[in-house]
């Protein structure tokens, strides 16, 4: 038999509290001077890559030297998501309580595929959405779980509502995410785009027949322009039909724990399906995804597969997250969740959503009485669309431009077949000051072009 | 225009350095306890929910609030995987660097969709998959990239196994991991599965014909007893059919670190698609499965898809890791495989392995030699199957007794229709006096029958 003897005190290379101080001291520094680096990697294809060892080293190496890379070898190929000019695709923040509780999930790691594997993971995440729903003011008694991204979330109620209706067809707008498209192919579901209107919401009178169709997924806040599908008619539509009724509401879901903009989630209670991004617009690292479902009993009869390995003598009521989406290991991302909702408070969360729509209302009216600038969409919330009048050339080439100078980072998008460029707002630490200075920014390069 | 002064000052509620600190010590404070706690949870179905809050709090809480709720809450209804007595599934290891790192990633808040939007993360994510891919002596240029779970790994295999070949059916043995199977449900895919033989490996002359075969999930080390099926053979049979072979090797493949257990990986190089969890037994928290394909561009055909709002300026040689997988946001879990890596270095890896085998095969000699018990399956790596002879109401009963106990915590399979006991062996902290404690306890309990 081997001798285990030699082997058995375990010396770990990296102490936990030593060098653990200088991975805090770094996250805090780097909070602290994100702002002072460019948004926008300034590298090239393959520079990263290029820096780095081609081979794990034989030996162990200090935590230390890790660090010590992590600034001088990584740090120029991030794309500064922290960064108060961070305005593309839509702005995210991982705030500091989230931080924590990600530091405290991977010291658990509790793998929660089963109740008794985690049960304080487990109930934690079914509490924390609920307080959520409560938040957000969803309807009691919806059964909320977290996935790691809306993708996922997506492509798990396109599974229950093949499922459960037995039919293959989802049907969307040209403007709904495109993860509806790569879970349909993904699936081997039929996709059916619906037309949009003025406003780039799906229009209810190009719905037609829905007898064939699974879901329709109607988005309050498309990715494009933040626009508002009409949820209470597609909603008798789909009633009408026995048609699953999935509502994306990544972005602007967030924006429900404030009352004044609960109108643009009118319908939203009559949702089979439902997903909202923490990690996009509530202060909550990557990756945090909530799926709620008002059918929880179809959810789990797509889901649930409990082989003899997992067959446990717990009670039927110790719920195992694993039966109602597509993963078997789950870890406790419910933890930072938690620690945001506390740390922030409904009043917290308020004034991080009324910040982000104030000052994207203030561009917009810069904008707006700009010669030779124009706004390209109904502003709901905290993005704004805009160009340069003329064709396309220039607000693309303003884009490039912009985003070269590592001031701000912007994203284009395409409405009505014009190229427009997109200001998202949903950094923590973006202020007034930041907001004038991506105007700035836009006329200086704009005069330029 | 709503007036944004007043609250252009972010005034969090947490800070970084001092709330850090408390985290951290709760952290280094939690590994070095764990091992006095017990193991399985000891509560109740509904237990840690009953004390919890029914409502987010309204206004913000400190963060040592949360802290001490998840002392005094929580804790007692979490199940230990950092305990040097888990032997449940398979053990697995949150290492040090492995935690930190993941505070550094929750900092960043990088969410890699494209290539521009974490540059450093997604060349990061390629060279450690390459780094890894030579410590497990796979092939050169076969393609890497991280998912969350092998069961999203594996029904990436299965979709581009299914858009590759055009066939629908998913061929797998008895003890194949019930992802496949679940799988198979999600993407409406045939399921057959394979009888096994007296070892417990799919057994290939029931493989049967292949040519409507879209895929066969091969298995080194399964999870109920961790058989080694025989790759070569069924590559042959794929080969010859046309049909894609994907490997699972999600807790086993991390022992290929160490040349004296490449054996059991005969046929991988000819794999294309392969699933290894470094979460598992390579010191990495949860979550991060690797999945390589020696076939990149069936991979990519299978799952690009780029919208307009996702077009960029970069060359095409700047890679989006977002074509080669289901999700579209992804975090940076490279950097904590990173730190790993780094900081045990192939020799501290090689120990790791070497000495969870060294240990089961410690265990497996007393059991062996101990009368009333019995040894169930072949023993190749760290996990031991086991029983008391007679019938299987005392093995269950045995089982949940010293579960009961919170001394260890052990999980079970049916090998051959009977109840067999699981000891898994992948705590990095777990030392023989453990191995010692738990035959103890089990020959204790088993006394008391």
């Amino acid at each position: 038999m081997t001798d285990v003897r030699p082997s058995t005190e375990r010396r770990p290379t990296v102490d936990l509290r030593t060098d653990g101080r200088a991975a805090l001291d770094w996250a805090a520094d780097y909070l602290e001077r994100v702002g002072d680096l460019p948004v926008l990697a300034q590298v090239a294809p393959g520079d990263i890559r290029s820096r780095l060892p081609a081979h794990a080293p034989e030996e162990p190496e200090p935590f230390s030297s890790v660090l010590r890379d992590l600034d001088e070898v990584l740090l120029p190929g991030v794309t500064h998501w922290q960064h108060p000019r961070f305005f593309a695709y839509f702005a995210t923040s991982a705030s500091e309580p989230g931080i924590l509780a990600e530091l405290l999930a991977a010291t658990l790691n509790s793998v929660g595929f089963l109740w008794r594997t985690a049960p304080a993971s487990t109930e934690l995440e079914g509490v924390v959405l609920n307080w959520t729903a409560k938040l957000l003011g969803l309807p009691d008694g919806w059964h909320g779980h977290i996935e790691d991204t809306a993708s996922t979330g997506t492509m798990a109620a396109m599974i229950a509502a093949r499922t459960t209706t037995g039919r293959d067809e989802v049907v969307c707008s040209e403007h709904t995410h495109s993860a509806v498209e790569k879970g349909a192919r993904m699936l081997g579901m039929r996709l059916r785009k619906v037309s949009t209107d003025a406003e780039f919401r799906l229009d209810v009178n190009e719905l037609g027949e829905l007898s064939d169709t699974a879901l329709v997924v109607a988005t309050v806040g498309t990715t494009a322009s933040a626009s508002v599908d009409p949820v209470p008619a597609i909603a008798d539509a789909c009633e009408a039909a026995g048609t699953w009724l999935h509502v994306d509401a990544a972005y602007a879901g967030s924006a429900m724990v404030c009352p004044e903009f609960r109108w643009a989630f009118a319908g939203v209670q009559r949702a089979d399906s439902l997903v909202v991004n923490p990690h996009k617009w509530l202060l909550t690292p990557m990756d945090c995804s909530l799926l709620w479902t008002s059918r929880p009993a179809e959810l789990r009869a797509a889901f649930s597969l409990v082989p003899e390995f997992l067959r446990t003598p717990d009670a039927e009521d110790a719920l195992s997250l694993s039966e109602y989406g597509p993963a078997l290991g789950r870890r406790v991302r419910a933890l930072k969740l938690w620690a945001v909702l506390r740390c922030y408070g409904r009043s917290g969360l308020q004034e991080h959503i009324r910040r982000g729509v104030a000052l994207a209302e203030m561009f917009e009216g810069w904008v707006a009485t700009e010669p030779g600038w124009e706004v390209c969409a109904p502003r709901h919330f905290s993005l704004v669309c805009f160009r340069l009048e003329g064709d396309d050339r220039r607000s693309r080439e303003l884009l490039e431009r912009v985003n070269a100078s590592g001031e701000i980072f912007i994203s284009h998008a395409v409405l009505d077949g014009r190229y427009v460029l997109r200001l998202a707002i949903g950094q923590m630490s973006t202020t007034e000051a930041d907001i004038q200075l991506a105007w700035d920014v836009l006329r200086r390069e704009a005069r330029g072009l």
